[in-house]
């Protein structure tokens, strides 16, 4: 669906902000960029700006008129930070992207960027069919244009990516049985180097849990953390390993 | 909360990103930028590309490592785009986001940001406790150091803004200088009971940085775990500590 998305950029005065608009859209794996009577275009700073992504200001489609570059749109959202008296339903960015790729369904849908100074006119806003209000500081909202792009053009991969976020990759899990029995060999050299209070050993214990827990343990560290505490057991007591530590996988690494 | 967030720029080529990324900060209600070794800076360029932005340029603090820049923060978040063999929990700028403003009731809490041309160094992500990972398209995820930084702080004013998310309870997290002093002692210990083969220590230590790091320890389970390795230390070795551990707070429970 990013593929039918044109963003729009209205009369830009500085191609530096063409060429960043043309990184940051690639960035997100978009990549239909129309510009509206643009001051300066092709530039050489629009290239260098754009870094690796010439490819997307070599397709960029240049027009006359905004008008000229919303034919053919199911949708147009017009990003504007000011407030309007005649003014349209106002999205977050954040729900704006997936209103968007819901409505492309139907066929293309645009997003509308204004001259960097000024913004969108009103007539330019009066032929979208939605504002969309990025937040920002109050005191001063004058986002770089390239790096408003860079957020709606976030927001829109996000939005297309989400339902199909793949797992984080994670090693594998120790089994309940490996962690009681790290936490039994603790336990024991704990108590062997009399760190462990008998008088009130629970406590300690749980936070130890709790702290292990938290980080829920691989298999891998497990192994490890029991090899550390054999050394520690043998060296500390030069007494024989219990039967606990004695079925320690202590190979490490 | 915003007022906790430190971004840390990390040797930074172009002075017209930190300008950007100045810019950036400012317009969603942060101005707390750090730079780390710097190639150019002050400069005109980051003055021009930062616009208005300029009172968060004066303002920024100049360090000579991360380390020191890290120093008295209760959390560290690398950005980085590259998947790494021995990693970090991985965030997605969302979850990042309301993650970093609930510990920052505890203190600062900084994002990190690499080189333009390399990213971060793997020391550079092993000071910090998690990756945060911007989506991006899978055949050019080149983002722009300062849209990077757009979109970071993007997410942060936007979570700052839902403010009805209620913070985790959490204890007193352990601050940079004490997880570190913990991961010194430890080394410490390992080395002196032989279990750290001193041909190839990093691959060891680097476990055992992931493993607590995943587990975000608190300030009272580093004095634990220190009493711990103490206790072993003196009964293993019948050696004084050394200086790092006799600094550690062994009062435990």
């Amino acid at each position: 669906m990013l593929d039918r998305v044109r963003v729009i950029l209205c009369e830009t005065t500085h191609p530096g902000n063409i060429g960043g608009a043309a990184r940051a859209l690639k960035t997100m794996g978009l990549s239909r960029l129309w510009l509206v009577a643009p001051t300066c275009f092709p530039h050489p700073e629009a290239d260098a700006r754009s870094t690796n992504a010439r490819d997307v200001l070599a397709q960029a489609r240049v027009c006359g008129s905004l008008a000229e570059a919303l034919e053919g749109t199911v949708l147009a959202c017009a990003l504007t930070a000011r407030g309007r008296d005649l003014s349209h339903p106002v999205l977050m960015p954040r729900d704006a992207a997936p209103f968007m790729l819901a409505q492309a369904v139907a066929g293309d849908v645009a997003l509308v960027f204004g001259r960097e100074a000024s913004g969108l006119t009103r007539e330019q806003v009066g032929l979208c069919q939605r504002i969309v209000h990025i937040p920002a500081n109050l005191d001063y909202s004058s986002l770089n244009l390239a790096a408003a792009v860079q957020i709606m053009a976030y927001e829109l991969r996000v939005a297309s990516e989400e339902g199909g976020v793949p797992p984080p990759k994670i090693c594998e899990p120790a089994s309940f049985e490996e962690i009681e029995a790290f936490y039994r060999h603790l336990e024991e050299v704990m108590r062997a180097t009399r760190f462990l209070d008998p008088r009130k050993p629970r406590r300690l214990l749980q936070r130890m849990r709790r702290l292990f827990t938290r980080a829920r343990l691989e298999k891998e560290e497990v192994s490890l953390l029991r090899g550390f505490l054999k050394t520690m057991q043998v060296q500390a007591e030069g007494v024989a390993p219990g039967p606990e530590s004695a079925h320690g996988r202590a190979v490490v690494d």
